[in-house]
């Protein structure tokens, strides 16, 4: 089983960022920043007669990659209280995945994974990051992701995230289980 | 008392829309679809030497027409069990206007509004929307504005919103009470 | 179809009921108010050699009337953000009747029915409600029932939720439903 | 500083209880075990021309030992997605000691204290047990208490909570702090 990080910060080395490291360390994963791409927001166009068009940015080259792996991991930092604005724009564009042709089968390839969200945040994430789980629960049964864990962080300015001794110690464990999946052909 | 409503749908006469232009009906409002604009997502340079640097993209020209207003109606489908991508990076961006010289009172300015969320969704909104809420709480308790009120409504199709009389009876009472607001000097 | 009531408020005609006999304005309905009856609070024995030993109290003779009917409305003011201890009472002990063969077909019983929530607070009940919401969303999901609808009210003193309009129009659509299930065999 | 457990669970060696033992292990504190007292419900007579009548039960009795400490654990088993029905009279019948003139000083004696929640569950704690942790939020904000943290724990079986390593950290981590806490005058 293989391993996809897809990091929805946009600073370099960012406490979400380095949470996750710890999570993945010494694992064979593919990293995908998103900030480094062009994702353009979805347009709904499901009730238009001509129905989603297609857009020509890096969207479709980032899923495909995310699609090859059997685990992913979402990484963001929290921003006003969920997911990054770059983490959902690229959720959103799956409005149009879903529909597209040529990818007849996302749905049954996505639920054939395996989904854990690390996140980081600065004021109070272990009550305020909630909604952001919450949410991201709802989007994984809506996909047909299982949700198989997450750990939330508390940290602010760079490097914070080191005083959050929960925290390294779930990624230390997630990294164990995801080992452990590794290992699995 | 003057009104924005804040459009975070991609297409026109969306249910969200249709809903909210009810509780606007007949009201001198000012309308702002982020959807006809460049926003750039934030990047995070709050830890970085210089700061965050200046955007050239149509954001300012937006928090400025949203500065003008007393009461902010922040209207958006439920894509993914949250705002849109496009209102996400709107909001992102106020952590760049909060240190922004420019901007020395921001948070006292818009501490002095009131905002209310108004947000259709197809895929059961009543319980899924609700941490769409929970957000916008901690982001309206974060930036100092009481959260007024909002409305939740049930749609997918185009017009299916015409369907849920409890949130069409809810947009009138809440356009008497906007009714009443901007009445006041 | 026929409709039964369960009210978990401590107090006659609080606006919990008030709002609750809009709903049920005109039909005919079982009214069980859990305050007039003695309901032990479970003990977890699940693990236990011998099981769960029988509780002499009335909760049998009230899950009896339970079972006879067909769609359940949980009534119950807002009570430290969440139901009133007396209907958390009543709900743990399903966790004995699960498990009591002399009920063996519980849980596909109670699937068959349809579950409203009605409920009334006094501090921000559309925000500081919600959790509530969620919980009977997890009940409701545990135990199979499908979920039909909540109404949330705003009051505190005496007949106050008479102000609440939303709430009170949402208790006579409401109310339309019941009287169309009621007309059903 | 003192510190009180407010034990909410209904067996002996529960989970729940483990794990805070776990949390306390070597400090001095005071336990308190709800299901060994007789605690009525509430009832609602705020607005009743005489108040709230005095119930003849142990509650005053547990309230007075809870008001002698500075720090306050609630530990509870997750029963239907929240406290135990015991645990939930207890929170109720602070209705009544808010309008007591025997505790003049209820609120402001509450808010001088600091409170954790320690909560194991069997179906999925880590989602399902947010609902709960947001309840508490909000009971402690009203009452004015700190919300200091929370560790929620995944068990069913007796002992099962040996397994959630995450869990064991956490109350590894609090029993420093609580340590440290009760080292201060």
């Amino acid at each position: 089983m293989t391993i996809a990080v897809i990091y929805g910060g946009t600073r370099q080395n960012g406490n979400t960022e380095i949470l996750t490291e710890q999570a993945v360390q010494g694992l064979d994963v593919e990293r995908i920043y998103l900030k480094d791409y062009q994702i353009q927001p979805v347009k709904d166009q499901r009730h238009t007669r001509d129905g989603f068009q297609e857009i020509n940015d890096d969207y479709n080259l980032i899923i495909d990659r995310v699609l090859r792996h059997d685990i992913l991991v979402f990484s963001t930092p929290i921003y006003w209280y969920s997911m990054s604005g770059i983490m959902k724009n690229f959720i959103d564009r799956w409005s149009q995945t879903l529909r597209d042709p040529k990818y007849p089968d996302f749905k049954a390839r996505m639920s054939a994974k395996q989904a854990y969200v690390i996140t980081v945040g600065g004021d109070e994430p272990y009550l305020k990051g909630l909604p952001l789980i919450r949410q991201f629960e709802y989007i994984f049964d809506f996909i047909g992701i299982p949700f198989a864990g997450y750990i939330l962080g508390n940290g602010n300015k760079p490097g914070e995230i080191f005083q959050d001794k929960e925290a390294l110690f779930a990624a230390s464990q997630l990294q164990k289980k995801l080992n452990h999946h590794a290992e699995q052909v």
